[in-house]
């Protein structure tokens, strides 16, 4: 989509691929001393070594002293953190761990609906039990506390209800959460005795200004010790978002608190069968915990790369938020944070009827025919879960402003000729005029 | 353990990772044009970009002509190789596929004994059942086709069986199994319609000058057409063997055939949820199938360094197979291949009656005290499984050959005091003197 690797990152990997470039000028000291620790804790020196299963110890060290200062304070101990391949790797074995049972003793995972899809296809893959707990769409996506419990108590009948996730902020919906809900949230974990799974992968993703990124962890230490020292938390990060958008790494690190000592035993031998995470990720995830420092001589140049990435990521999600609402039809809430727009768009019944009669989710006509007609893929609602009877798609905010406007105004184009067409009494008629109206637009992203 | 990397493959990973350095005069052109390539197939051309989740298109297109040319012209499809996450990744994600069923209906999957814990991890983890098939220690730990058929009858009963699990060469046996003996086993399968998993991730790694790596995928084509169309194959590969050793990359490959398309389409389904193994390590993996031609500048060095590596490896092979050997107490076959010596040995009863009462097995308490006296680690027998009575250890035929001597002058040594420890009628005294003698040594590798 454009946006340009954060070079420190991209120098201190290098440097611990082939450290032959320690030698070289053309490198700042910063990052050659950055590449200099993470060597030394690894076997032989040598990003080509197996770590530890749980990683570099320097490199959790990092993560652990970032979490501190991150949380003003509150206290993070690095024996608690674990490299991950991603974030995702991280949330499939911890899932792995706590899922078990059969029939009406099966493991319930309660998830947010919109979610993001790893979640639903991991809990099917265990033989674990989804419970969906519905965001408020009239309240910014806001997590509402009266749904969970509803969401719980009905599916205590059924299952064994252990695990929360949460996704803040929020994919697909871009909402951040506020700390009085967190607070709600760890409350309840607390009393129903719920393992919490905090999907904090955009903590850097915050654009909105009246919004502000609150760790799950940081709040659980100021509700008090009983809750600090209690409630079962899991919090993940990633190296795919927030500024560096380096997923093809597969870095993440997953900080794990008041996890039963018996039970961690069983997660490091589940981590160690696959080894280790990859140690180049490793080393993004440290650049990420471990930035240059106000004297080093790479400061300048990574703020200014950051900030850029940020100020015109929070550009574009107001760019898109602002005209998506100037369609009828579509409303989109506030893109507070995440990549992501979540858009609730109007289909008219003729519409609806058709999609039935193609055994096909509505929104996923809908996504198909703005594919076909101009190019732009988005990603159907019904792929992430939604209330029944709404209909949204996913988009992210990720291209350029430029391409992005010319985007939004197709889709805009788009969307005001699929409410005419879908109203109109003479489908066949007006779609063939429709299509070649549209064959002289070119494709776009 | 000493072993250096490969130059040609840091050069590469560095290039792709920090692209900058392509206007650097100090890396070889070769180099370049392969993170040049590598970075054209990259979503906007970068190594931070996640990859399609088979992986990069160019890499899989080099790893199907490395076959090609490996198996002297056998044709293979890059539609059907899938990029991983080292060799494990592949080995789970397929199990995972084929493992279903409870009760008596549950999905069998045949392991030889010895192993690598990988596969009896891996089936634990699916709720599968292990069948057990023994490889022929007095032969060299050749597979023995009766003893598999044994396996099966036996495992019918109360099982599933549908999947075969061959390593060659063999972890942690180091055996390289002749093309007879491959041939009759694609032959079983054949005729038993199993699912075969062969773990070729040794191929570069044969020392024995009488022995030759055969690819299942070779022989089976060599079989005839009716072979080479129905038996359902996959083989695995990594970067973490060979002459390579870049375990820390993750980079792996495996080639599928014959797989049915609606569970191709499974498969896919299930490698997307993970999203796509690290760009770096399919990066390495390219640079393993793709290496200098001999017009190419970085050709000499390369080959230099491949050979070094893969010569010194046959040494150390031949010296561990000796200096074991000579051992009274200890019998050694041949390492023919791989990276390990998987040596037999002779425990006193009065060390069984020990160990047994420590609840440990007899191996354990061995490779405990060789632990504790000499510093040495090597893994027990009982790790990998092994005939019931019998007693082993793995050890890797890694360390220099400086250090490999040292190391097993110690254990010799260590060895005969076991054997005279157990063999006395009075164990206190005698070891409280043996402890004070071995104080004075210091651990080693």
């Amino acid at each position: 989509m454009g946006q340009q690797p954060i070079t420190f990152l991209r120098q201190v990997v290098a440097l611990c691929c082939y450290p032959q470039l320690l030698e070289s000028p053309s490198f700042p000291e910063d990052a050659k001393q950055r590449a200099q620790r993470i060597l030394q804790d690894c076997g032989g020196q040598s990003l080509g070594s197996y770590s530890a299963s749980q990683g570099v110890e320097c490199i959790r060290q990092h993560v652990a002293d970032y979490i501190t200062q991150r949380d003003q304070g509150v206290p993070s101990d690095w024996n608690n953190i674990y490299l991950t391949t991603g974030a995702s790797d991280g949330i499939m074995s911890i899932l792995k761990l706590l899922v078990s049972g059969q029939d009406t003793c099966r493991t319930g995972v309660m998830i947010p609906i919109p979610q993001y899809p790893l979640y639903s296809a991991a809990i099917s893959e265990l033989e674990a039990v989804h419970i969906n707990y519905y965001l408020d769409e009239d309240n910014c996506w806001a997590l509402d506390i009266e749904e969970l419990q509803r969401a719980y108590l009905t599916a205590k009948q059924h299952c064994q209800p252990r695990v929360l996730c949460i996704i803040n902020p929020g994919n697909p919906t871009g909402q951040v959460q506020s700390k009085k809900c967190i607070e709600e949230v760890l409350h309840f974990a607390y009393e129903e005795n719920m393992f919490v799974m905090a999907d904090e992968v955009y903590q850097d993703n915050v654009y909105s200004s009246d919004c502000q990124f609150h760790s799950f962890k940081k709040v659980l230490y100021e509700m008090g010790p009983e809750y600090f020292n209690n409630v079962e938390l899991v919090s993940f990060h990633s190296t795919s978002k927030g500024y560096t958008g380096e997923c093809g790494f597969r870095g993440g690190y997953m900080e794990v608190l008041n996890m039963d000592p018996q039970v961690k035993v069983q997660l490091i031998k589940l981590l160690s069968v696959r080894l280790c995470p990859p140690v180049a990720g490793q080393a993004a995830m440290d650049v990420i915990v471990n930035p240059p420092k106000e004297h080093e001589p790479s400061y300048a140049q990574f703020t200014k790369e950051k900030s850029s990435v940020l100020d015109v990521l929070a550009h574009k999600a107001r760019l898109t938020e602002r005209i998506l609402n100037s369609v009828p039809g579509i409303k989109c809430n506030p893109v507070q944070g995440a990549m992501y727009a979540f858009p609730r768009i109007f289909i008219p019944p003729r519409a609806i009827q058709e999609a039935q009669a193609r055994s096909m989710a509505p929104d996923m006509l809908y996504c198909l025919k703005l594919l076909e007609e101009t190019g732009i893929c988005v990603v159907p609602g019904s792929g992430f879960g939604q209330r029944e009877g709404t209909y949204h798609f996913r988009m992210t905010v990720l291209p350029s402003p430029e391409k992005l406007k010319v985007l939004l105004g197709k889709l805009k184009d788009f969307h005001l000729c699929f409410l005419e067409e879908y109203s109109q009494e003479e489908p066949q008629l007006s779609r063939s005029s429709q299509h070649q109206h549209r064959e002289n637009s070119k494709p776009d992203a």
